[in-house]
């Protein structure tokens, strides 16, 4: 019997957190306090708790946040004029733009209007790009928290086989690119896969990021591949089927305190570098 | 023994041609003529011929070219400068910066200075952004000839395995996105891949963009595997082991006469659908 190990979440975020706090302090000393806009469209409730927790944990380790709330009937052209203001205003580092967005407002456009240098959540495309050519861009959140646990743990990627299954923008595609930069191979699978549980059982790593409660089994694993489970399904249900899962596994991340806890110290992460960034490019001019 | 079908490069070109042709026509009774603009930056003849291949193509289906050659010792600034100008040049229609340029140039820098709307090499990271997307961005060109190989044939990709062998950002990464978006479940292996052999022994299609002559053997296709050749190494000599791959194969561009005619025939259509969507920009305006 293999003894699994849990790759705890809670523990990656303190640390990032922590790192935080020195680098906040420092930034203090310039009088600079970075700054994330939150931008929330219309009033469900889930959205509306995300973003509030967002803003909060900026609060906690020393950082600013401006919270826009925009109504429900908002219309994609005020979204994008309150985007621009964003993108101009020198005290603000970093924008998020809380998915989804009410259906009648293009959100592909509004995510894309966000300047790249204050694209702390990773959601345009040309961030995308710029990531995967690793070009300094900030690279989506969860995919982020993910390569924060691979390095936090020492876990060893290189050459190593690696299936995504799931092909989402903002997770299964950036995950898979930023696996690839670090020499993983890497198979991208998704609700067209031909016999899934065969490439799985391929891996060294899985990581899944399909959105369905407990959809990878222990029995589709080879044995002691890692598990990565970036699912967040209703009632705290991840994407793997833990149980089983574990018993197959030689390391995986728990639903909850696995990947989620990461994603938001990600954010802020990428919050506070847009602002050490930011603040150089003022001192250069 | 199988019968494998050899994928005629220059019959899928000629069909690309005569649609472009047609298009043109239309154009020009509006009073556009398509137009693409090439850089070309020092004196490397293999390079020099490459441009001038491609502003012959143009010419020869009605387009037009203007080639723009710079010294060798320009700096990327000045290159900056030159790329600033086409995109603010409403006759020019798409832009080329030939590939390489000299060391002491900011390669990257220089490609994302194009604008999205006349990359129609596909070179720049917002592009590849915004391809991977599916946001109506021109692709890279031999990626985009592959895909119109796979199109012209009638391949059937759909939830097959496709295993890209090369990371490139002009090729591998492309390609393997264009592939998932067709839904087909990707690979991306490379150098650091473990056990290769392997890894193209799954693919139901193989991808061949490492730039290494010869390399993708018979021996590891899986029976009936389709062979796309992405590769040109000097003389003429393509990534696979053509004699032995063919044996093994169900379906396979040979080199010469594979990939690489369709390569230019899909800049002229990039170019094409370029002036189309600029000259209905200004028409809405």
């Amino acid at each position: 019997m293999n003894n699994p190990l849990m790759l705890d979440g809670r523990k990656v975020a303190q640390s990032v957190k922590d790192d935080l706090k020195e680098k906040i302090n420092d930034l203090k000393e310039w009088g600079i306090i970075p700054k994330l806009a939150t931008i929330l469209v219309g009033d469900d409730p889930a959205s509306a708790t995300y973003v509030k927790m967002k803003s909060n944990t900026c609060h906690k380790i020393g950082m600013e946040s401006e919270r826009i709330l925009l109504p429900e009937e908002t219309t994609t052209d005020e979204l994008l004029d309150v985007i621009q203001e964003l993108n101009e205003d020198e005290t603000v580092h970093g924008i998020l733009l809380q998915h989804p967005v009410p259906s009648h407002i293009n959100e592909r456009q509004a995510f894309d209007a966000i300047t790249l240098e204050k694209d702390v959540d990773g959601v345009t495309s040309h961030g995308f790009g710029a990531t995967t050519f690793q070009l300094g861009a900030y690279p989506c959140c969860t995919p982020a928290a993910i390569l924060q646990v691979i390095d936090y743990y020492n876990l060893n990627i290189e050459g190593k086989h690696a299936v995504v299954i799931g092909r989402s923008p903002i997770l299964g595609k950036p995950v898979s690119m930023m696996l690839l930069n670090r020499n993983a191979t890497v198979t991208i699978s998704h609700s067209k896969t031909e016999d899934l549980s065969d490439v799985v059982k391929q891996a060294d790593i899985v990581v899944a990021a399909v959105g369905q409660p407990k959809f990878v089994k222990g029995e589709w694993l080879k044995e002691g591949a890692i598990v990565l489970d970036a699912g967040y399904n209703p009632g705290n249900i991840g994407d793997a089927d833990y149980e089983t899962c574990y018993a197959k596994s030689s390391a995986i991340t728990p639903v909850p305190g696995g990947i989620g806890p990461v994603t938001i110290s990600m954010l802020l992460k990428h919050t506070v570098q847009a602002a050490i960034k930011q603040s150089e490019a003022l001192v250069t001019h």
